[in-house]
């Protein structure tokens, strides 16, 4: 999948606004694991940078939370906490 | 990489605005393909809908385009030609 080291930004832009938008929700990993249907350990792979993850899963993250997949990728989130 | 049939909505919306931008730029899909490290066949595919494609090539086609990969996700172009 590609070490962190080798990451392309916008795979670390959305780890950084995943975690962020999963945590506004009150989510845990494992809460957003269970409405993704992605494993928890997974997701925290994808929080940390770590997983490369596909088009189709972002779509199903988005799901997830509600939101559009465009707010996951959003560069503003970058600036907020 | 999943079939078509089995691809998220994402998927397909990315698939059509690829195409779209690409084209708005007077791009071919070899041209495309060159400046962004990509084969093209396998930008074809992602057009087409049948490549499950990473975040960080979307990172690399957006930048390829001048564009931020916003852009590439986002839903209101799927309404344009």
């Amino acid at each position: 999948m590609g070490s962190v080291k080798d990451a392309h930004p916008l795979r670390l832009r959305l780890a950084h606004n995943l975690r962020a938008l999963r945590k506004a929700r009150g989510l845990s990993q494992e809460g957003l694991a269970n409405l993704s249907g992605l494993h928890y350990t997974y997701i925290g792979g994808i929080e940390r940078g770590e997983r490369n993850l596909s088009v189709d899963n972002i779509g199903r993250l988005a799901e997830a939370l509600g939101l559009d997949a465009v707010d996951l990728l959003h560069p503003a989130l970058q600036n907020e906490s």
